[in-house]
């Protein structure tokens, strides 16, 4: 533990060992095994059909390979690109086989092996303080024990352990947890909702590599433009406040804190064994280091995919643009709640908007296009004035998803519960009806994507449709928008949430934050 | 408006005339139409192949057929059957279309045409006075102006307006909005969840037939098991407390407020150009006349879905049965949060859980099942085992739908994004993989849902895969639990919010409810 060295960089080993757990030239798994129940074949396989671009071997006395990978009988037979070992042996095996790991040169490690300090028993613990002890002595990055690895989709393609073997798709989000559920939670909304990923730590017991540690390294790792991390324990807050505020200087960081309250703090001490920080604390360094505290992992999610596809908006500032006039009431009330200005539009803009819209319009904000509904182009015409306008920093666009949405429809030969028979008329007019609606609003989804970049101002959708996103034929349109930068949430409350929490971000960048803006 | 009767029962005479609105005899829309941009055409046609069963008719004087439909050239033509008029004539017409509709002995009246007292104009707001007195004269039931019309899919298959011409499924839920895209909203939600559907009104500015009508007709309908109901505008609070104590001592009632704060008031403004009412005051009757307040469309939905599919739980005391640590710190934090007791299990509880369990599992609740993991038997035992102990009122299950999921796969001549060659032999394994999965978690779901009616406390689960539910092919397992009555939030935040909502209705009707437990 390099405790003087938090507020500056990582050493250059150090980096060089955390980037050996994402670019390891080669990996061995000790405890490599040929039972398909067991982590040992587990990870050989994962790593084989998530694509692994290096050398990958098996440490097992008793087996000669396993999935047409090597095996050797002992960790000190390896060949030299070794660079990681996965440790999947029993707990008693665990600190003689990091220690032979350290001999034979291989200084980054990952323990999956459980049953360490989480256990209310004296042994483990000494055992997890054994492993303390060997990993500074030999200078290691170790992550774990009782971890879930780690994944990163380029440039090895390093798929991980219990996330599966599908290889997440590759871009900005970089992700260390205490829990390898909750990291995995946020990878399997990733996929559900198209947004890239660069690297993944399930982190687990951190009996040597903290979460501090990754923070740092996120920071200054090129591929990462946010951070997610997912916090039980924290044994030095002067640590974390300073690991923090370095990674939030550099980047958007996002923080959930598990065992907020008496009940998830018992939670914690079994889980991860750790001692739950006090949550007024917590929030006040997350505030003065400029990190995002969310408590809802889904909000956590749908945040860091508007940080990274999303310009910040240069103030709280909103303007929303709706096709019915109860989301807008909805999404004036959440914007409020959230702290955001459902902001008085300007005389000339209200102008601007009277030239095209019916004489009975509203004028004013929510720009309700009620009467305006035949006409597709009504709609992204307010939407663009709007964004164009000086005293609006965002807008919320509400109305979209429908066209693209793929319901459950009558199929032969399936076991489909909504199967029916459909008069041929009426699926072909039905068909017809969904062409129509389809291709008007992808038009309504480009012209957005073009407003986002003229404009250079957040765009934010909410539609219950994102629901039907996805399944083995997604929503074209909530695809469609989520691949080309615009966000898509499920309810007003959370498009409202994700921008205030983008202004957070800009706030604190200016150097402007009001104490105490924070949701959380 | 009939003040004096709001506490008791609605007339004979009423409540015959609402429920022509949802069953009857024949149908006529004035003011029909061969322009498919019409809502003259689209409810022809919405109501045509929404498969309504009864005789349909079009008014307009320059037509003979729509749709293969007769079309007369005046309201008093009409034949006897037409129990239910649609106007959607423009404004200036209105009024005299619904006195002739009056004249015809057509006493039940839909107006959809907006531009009345939501428009900041005193022509028009007179308009909508005008309608106000023929409606009360003739003793009519009229829903709207400013309306989307009703849905109902039995007994006649009422497929309504705006609400496209889908018929949802038949079932419990009751709603009355005073907007059409929140009610719609619901509506679509319902469809993705497989949430039955009674009755849906869309009333809008409500110039004769109030919310509170609908809340006394609900009350007392067969159909009806749960009711939800949007509010904007509150002109007489005393009406709308007795309203909604009349409905709750009947049935579950579940209020959303559009208005809540002072954005939110000057979007209600335009749109249904109604006064909202203080929240404080309106929080207060919901508390006292037990009905339940959200704030979040998402959470309305969910929670009504529970209310008609699961049994309330007797009290607060909750136990988490998770299948990873991290998930269960959160179910932890966000039971604590809704007021909610993650209750301390009793020692025979976990002797019983220790007969199975391994021997390092955490000895509390959660139940982190974490090595029990390739065991398939171990949650659902676990569960049961939590169920049956006398002091849990209600599970959250965490762990599931995983193996439903049917991701983006690769489609020969799709446009899919994610489209990729795989290797044969891969592809074979991933299918082998994928369905030992499916049929491991499709023998939990059975079990989960024996378990609910042996035990009859409510089980809730949460899982990120339920945002791959829907889609052409649905996630199995999502799809399964909803359709066999085991809810599936996406988030523990709305599950334990859910569970303390069911509890908060058992403490009503129990009388035992505690000040000020509502959670919004």
């Amino acid at each position: 533990m390099t405790a003087a060295t938090a507020p500056t960089a990582l050493s250059i080993d150090k980096t060089q060992r955390i980037r050996n757990l994402f670019e390891p030239a080669g990996i061995a798994i000790i405890g490599a095994s040929q039972a398909p129940q067991k982590w040992g074949f587990r990870f050989m396989h994962n790593l084989t059909n998530g694509g692994y671009k290096g050398e990958l071997y098996g440490v097992n006395p008793g087996l000669k390979e396993v999935l047409g990978r090597p095996v050797f009988p002992s960790i000190s037979e390896l060949p030299d690109c070794v660079e990681l070992a996965y440790i999947v042996v029993p707990p008693p095996a665990v600190p003689k086989a990091l220690q032979q790991c350290a001999d034979r040169g291989i200084k980054t490690v990952i323990i999956i092996t459980a049953g360490f300090g989480e256990l209310d028993d004296a042994e483990t613990r000494q055992a997890q303080r054994d492993i303390t002890a060997i990993g500074r002595k030999e200078e290691m990055v170790v992550v774990g024990p009782n971890c879930a690895g780690v994944v990163s989709p380029e440039p090895m393609s390093l798929a991980g352990a219990m996330f599966s073997w599908e290889v997440p798709r590759p871009g900005g989000l970089s992700i260390v947890s205490q829990s390898g559920n909750v990291g995995g939670s946020i990878l399997g909304w990733s996929r559900l909702h198209q947004m890239g990923v660069a690297r993944v730590v399930s982190s687990g017991n951190e009996a040597v590599t903290t979460t501090e540690d990754f923070l740092h390294f996120y920071a200054d790792d090129d591929r990462t433009k946010v951070i997610f991390t997912y916090i039980e324990g924290v044994p030095d807050g002067r640590l974390l406040f300073e690991a923090l505020q370095y990674a939030s200087q550099r980047k958007p960081v996002v923080v959930m804190k598990g065992g907020r309250n008496p009940a998830g703090v018992r939670a914690t001490e079994s889980h991860t064994g750790s001692l739950a920080a006090p949550m007024n604390l917590l929030r006040a360094a997350c505030r003065q280091a400029g990190a995002i505290l969310v408590h809802d992992l889904y909000e956590a999610a749908e945040l860091c995919a508007a940080l990274m596809d999303q310009p910040l908006p240069a103030g709280r500032r909103v303007a929303i643009v709706t096709q019915g006039g109860g989301w807008g009431v909805l999404a004036a009330d959440a914007c409020h709640d959230a702290g955001l200005d459902v902001v008085e539009l300007p005389e000339e803009t209200i102008a601007e908007l009277d030239t095209f819209m019916p004489g009975w319009w509203s004028r004013g904000n929510p720009i309700d296009m009620v009467a305006g509904m035949m006409d597709p182009s009504g709609p992204t015409r307010a939407a663009d004035i709007a964004l164009k306008c000086p005293v609006v920093d965002s807008i919320i666009f509400l109305g979209i998803g429908f066209g693209g949405m793929r319901g459950p429809r009558a199929e032969k030969g399936t076991d489909d519960p909504d199967k029916q028979v459909e008069d041929p008329a009426k699926a072909e007019e039905r068909k017809q009806m969904s062409r129509y609606f389809r291709e008007r609003e992808a038009q309504v989804i480009d012209r957005l994507v073009e407003m986002k970049t003229t404009h250079g101002k957040p765009i934010m959708t909410a539609s219950e449709a994102v629901l039907s996103a996805y399944g083995a034929k997604p929503n074209r349109s909530i695809q469609a928008l989520e691949e080309r930068g615009i966000r898509v949430t499920a309810n007003v409350v959370n498009a409202a949430k994700t921008l205030a929490r983008l202004a957070e971000r800009y706030e604190f960048l200016q150097g402007t934050a009001r104490t105490g803006t924070q949701l959380a």
